[in-house]
């Protein structure tokens, strides 16, 4: 087990330019300047990236980098920089894997609730969980919480916003999450369940600070946060400082990065303390393949340091139809998101949600 | 002029599906959910985002979105969310223009400085600008003020911490702002310049408080911070209510988004905040072409609704020997970043920094 952090890149060039692009990249993701400039033994020694070893793929090759813990200031931030801050630049570089010595994740929040934590709060121990979004933006406030009222009477899971509701006029935050709390309050009441609503939080710290006020006032159990729309560290401090509630992370604008989605999703969400995790399913409206999606549930999951496992939450385009396959696939520990497919039912909305709960509450 | 934001997306795929994905397109960066499905006429009329032109391009096709203002909350994450959210999922998608609405830039912190003011703050009302690097990181204290000491006495307009400078165990921000500052201004005052620091703001916002907090006592007068690393609220946050200094950008994991460097680099972070931008100028240690930095470099600077014009900062790897070339391809309301290429100097540090001032002050 290696003292540094070893960050494998994939390098679309030929193989006979692998040991110069290599010692490039260890250059460029350390100390950014020709090393026959630094005079200091000890940066040579202790901060300039090592190449830890190259290796073929494809028509092109892996470079595995050591990164010295020092640099990362144990911080989001400063880690994404050192990961992939410069060579992000590079179209030819591809970050695929992270790994991390032991101790590392010590300075990172982590999943606070993890899988365990979420299972507890809305009454699931074994079975896959179910997850709906409230659809679409634009809606009144009053049609949202109708339809919060519906998934809730059908016993789904958790209900989260649409990420494209944040704090529009159209149903600001302020307004919107104590409605739809309310909603699901009461038809937890009505039918004996323990649907969990997740509003998105959004926005500057200033505008996160106040919607964590209100969703405390209103007893909220549970946030929805885009990593890299709010950023990173934000991420990290809402999660550490603020939120004493599972956090559920959605990938949007976290997709174009070339960062592997296991990684990006997988791992650093969940070190940065995503309690959940969705992503785009293969086979739906994105075209992430089989083994991506596969990878992401496994870098969710997988044993981390002491980190609590992430719930994979696979999205974008399922249908209810897909239920057995899903859970085949990902296994029990995984909240199926189903959004669009429930609303395409028009008037037979409670219907289906309550097929899609069954169905999942079967697929064992 | 439209009354929505104008995005147009380059698409990767056959001709033949242009339409088909035009519209998944449009719902997908909106309401993301079947239309035959939303009920509410008021959100197909004024929520669902507009297919506006599709044309051919190269292999592929166009596409341009108008995007209801009202959805994006007026908010950067939100406005992200919107122009690229679930979209940077989608590997053949590539955000490569926005235009915004008459007003609609009122909402955000644009530069509060753009050129002028930092021509203010260095006393050089036509000419371009200099600028270098404090590097390595893992560098003593000792060794960076005394870098930043000989960059100062050479009449360096700006110089900036390497952004992998942030806040590590070997250089704390709290102890490395203060002695830098000072080393500086002893070397103004000796010198008679008027060279500014930048050091790098990181972290999450308590974080970045405390660094605001120390960067204000020191006396700092301009701010070097990466908003892909920060977040893009974060950012505009802080430039709109913690700041009161220029903001220089750095594109640190800002690459790989498929939002072209322009839109990125140059419209977005102008929107946001930044007064000077930097980006890696083509022949350098990457890849842009020289057509893609002349776009980031546009959008820095053409009128853009109220918004100042940002600086920008080609970097990453230039040399002195590069000056005219770049001076004549940038012109004068620039600034030339060299970082490397000083200190590779080793001993003739201080001579290479002065021959730098000079070239540039004599290539107008």
């Amino acid at each position: 087990m290696s003292d540094r952090i070893l960050a494998t890149y994939r390098i679309n060039a030929p193989e006979t330019e692998s040991k110069v692009r290599a010692e490039a990249l260890a250059t460029e993701q350390s100390v950014e300047m020709p090393l026959a400039a630094v005079t200091d033994p000890r940066v040579l020694q202790e901060i300039v990236a090592r190449v830890e070893a190259i290796r073929p793929h494809g028509d092109g090759f892996e470079v595995v980098l050591g990164i010295a813990p020092v640099t990362t200031g144990h911080e989001a931030s400063q880690l994404v920089n050192m990961l992939f801050g410069n060579c992000s630049m590079q179209p030819e570089v591809e970050l695929v894997d992270v790994q991390f010595p032991t101790g590392y994740a010590k300075a990172f929040p982590g999943p606070r609730f993890g899988i365990e934590g979420i299972r507890k709060l809305v009454g699931a121990p074994s079975r896959p969980l179910t997850c709906t979004a409230l659809k679409p933006q634009g809606s009144t406030i009053e049609h949202l919480a109708k339809l919060a009222r519906t998934f809730a009477s059908a016993g789904i899971d958790v209900i989260k916003d649409d990420h494209g509701l944040a704090n529009q006029a159209f149903s600001p935050f302020a307004e919107r999450v104590p409605a739809v709390q309310r909603a699901v309050d009461e038809a937890n009441l009505e039918h004996g369940n323990r649907t969990i609503y997740a509003p998105t939080f959004s926005g500057g710290p200033a505008a996160l600070a106040e919607q964590v006020r209100i969703a405390k006032a209103s007893g909220v159990r549970m946030a929805l946060v885009a990593p890299m729309l709010v950023g990173l560290p934000v991420f990290a401090e809402l999660v550490c400082d603020q939120l004493d509630i599972p956090v559920m992370a959605h990938p949007a604008f976290a997709g174009a990065n070339r960062v592997a989605p296991s990684v990006l999703l997988g791992t650093l969400f969940r070190l940065l303390g995503a309690d959940a995790t969705i992503f785009p399913n293969h086979g739906g409206r994105f075209s992430y393949s089989r083994a991506t999606c596969l990878d992401i549930a496994a870098a969710a999951r997988r044993p981390f340091s002491e980190l609590a496992p992430s719930l994979p939450v696979p999205a974008g385009g399922m249908t209810v139809d897909r239920v057995d396959e899903m859970v085949a696939g990902y296994g029990a520990d995984t909240m199926l998101l189903i959004g669009g497919g429930l609303l395409s039912a028009g008037d037979r909305l409670g219907d289906r949600a309550r097929e899609f709960v069954k169905k999942v509450a079967a697929a064992r």
